[in-house]
């Protein structure tokens, strides 16, 4: 083998092999199913909205023509939506495209440092790592709520990106706003907060958790929000961030010029204009939050206070673990998210479902753990 | 303003803003036309396969899905298509991904350099920068042919990754395969020969003209494609490279899981399976290369030979210059390319067309230069 092929850059040599989940079709093979239910992932219990169908069938037929650079009708929704300056809107190939470029924008490999807490999303440290940048982890609280003053003492003049995701991934904590504005006053000149708000519609009051449903502006603050969750559109890669202004003209130039594609943008347009789909998803998103909590908590769990489209949960003492939990689900057709990979192998992550999806999980646990 | 807005990497403050172009729509409004033909972006003159445009609108509800990590049914159809093993194969959010991602893989910023001409594709030496890695460059032939001789002469021990576009962008100069192979094998131990066949199955003989389809296969080169061409999909964005093993290993870690949209991996399945779509596509942009070289030299232009969907050219001694031309063009609703932004302000880059859009242009191209 030619040392051309192999030598790499040893933060790459360092990662870890990405495993692909198994897909619906693999286990209704493996099985033997008819039908699969996927609460795993954190998708839209909905599906995709029927205006979302529609005009990517409406629009399938521009497949060949380049998406237009800077993404200017959807930069334009964007910010009617939440009334904020379009040039403060930054679009991305999902929000891990934004991760990443944030990360590259602003830290000089070897000498500057991001924060963030144990455990986190992922792809917070992981491309920091890929990008050399020193990272600084605090865990979170026994309770999963997070400590910001513990995470404030670990920046220091030479770091430039704090990520907070709120509410928390897996645990669906939702970090009180005053926290995150005593947060974003306390840090060094230099660092940057990122308040990560996937899934920040969800919360029974987003006016109450979010900075941006607020219209709370700090001039070091960035917003990261998504397609993926209340928009139901995962499959397209479609995230946005609200930034400082200065700091998206930045984000323009260093963007690969295409990587939104063409039907996401479409579909973004689309999904902004289904109020009805949304409002629903949320209705269904909090009903189910509220219905799997109490049926779980009556099983004998111990269900995490969450405010996002998932609970995170232990398994009641006494009962299968939560290894042997999720392998039960699977063989009855029920695909939920064990958190080994989170370091949490004690534990589970459960995305809402529909009403009948809801209640069937409920009762297989209840047959599994009997 | 804050300065944790506005410090930014020295790599990114000295980035150009990217200037989006005209879309059709704005430039029908402009000057009041029906209808504008886009000869700009080297797109599929066909449009967009029928058989894709079917599988979009069967598959659009799976929009609210997140992708399959690894997006392995698309590769084991690339490396069927290609009869290469899987293992080989990696795909990307465009090949625009695929290539930062050589970079951020390979080079250790501050000390390995990348070789590659001038001009060539600019998100080669853009990427390049971004990730602070030395750019070395050397001009193409006053002719537009490469000297690969000249290339290898900038590559030294600390040489990572040397790029060639065959057939070259803007000229649609293809490469003597043999040429290739000398390059490959004279490159020091470290350096990595990407040769960007993003044009190669457009040649008139793509066997004696392409590594790739020649089965030609050496340890230190990495051959990029896209589906972005013949295959019609520029608006979803789906790159791939065939690549030494070991370094797919590689990719797969350093790759943000879910770069490749859902809906691209059902179009690219679909447009591997029209080859129908795909035989016509390559009949016209070989007989429309033809038919509009001999047009244009019939006009008295100097007509660059091209292997590729675009020829590159000149006006007419004394007729209207390139500047001016596009401009006429613009404003009989014709788009073509001008290559300022190549450092060709000289010239003119067209896209292959119908042959009904070729014939427009020869006609309106003749009445300018009148």
């Amino acid at each position: 083998m030619s040392s051309a092929a192999v030598n790499v850059r040893p933060e790459i040599a360092g990662l870890t092999a990405y495993v692909p989940g198994l897909s619906i079709e693999e286990i209704r093979e493996r099985y033997g199913l008819e039908s699969v239910i996927k609460m795993a992932s954190n998708e839209n219990p909905l599906g995709t909205s029927p205006l979302v169908q529609e005009a990517l069938a409406r629009h399938a037929a521009l497949a060949f023509r380049y998406p237009q650079g800077g993404n200017p009708r959807l930069v334009q929704a964007i910010a009617a939506h939440h009334k904020v300056a379009a040039e403060r809107i930054a679009v991305g190939n999902g929000s891990d495209e934004i991760i990443d470029l944030l990360i590259r924008i602003r830290a000089v490999p070897g000498k500057h440092n991001m924060v963030c807490f144990d455990p986190c999303f992922s792809i917070y440290p992981i491309q920091s790592r890929i990008c050399g940048v020193e990272v600084r982890r605090v865990p979170v609280e026994p309770d999963f709520s997070l400590n910001l003053t513990k995470l404030a003492a670990l920046a220091d003049e030479n770091t430039v990106l704090v990520f907070v995701t709120t509410p928390d991934n897996p645990s669906g904590y939702s970090v009180p706003m005053q926290a995150l504005q005593a947060l974003a006053a306390a840090l060094p000149p230099a660092a940057l907060l990122v308040v990560d708000e996937a899934y920040a519609d969800f919360a029974d009051d987003e006016q109450a958790s979010s900075l941006l449903a607020a219209g709370i502006d700090m001039p070091n603050v960035v917003i990261l929000r998504t397609f993926s969750k209340s928009f139901g559109l995962a499959g397209l890669r479609l995230g946005y961030a609200v930034m400082p202004q200065a700091l998206g003209n930045y984000y323009w130039r260093a963007r690969l010029p295409f990587s939104v594609n063409i039907l996401a943008e479409e579909a973004g347009l689309a999904a902004l204009a289904d109020s009805v789909y949304r409002a629903e998803t949320l209705r269904v998103v909090r009903e189910g939050r509220a219905a799997l909590t109490a049926g779980f908590e009556a099983l004998g769990c111990h269900v995490y206070p969450s405010q996002a489209n998932f609970i995170m949960l232990a398994p009641p003492k006494g009962a299968m673990d939560a290894a042997g939990t999720f392998e039960a689900l699977l063989r009855r057709g029920i695909i939920i998210r064990p958190l080994k990979s989170y370091g949490l192998p004690h534990l589970l992550r459960v995305s809402m479902g529909t009403a009948a999806e809801n209640a069937a999980l409920l009762k297989a646990c209840k047959e599994i753990w009997a």
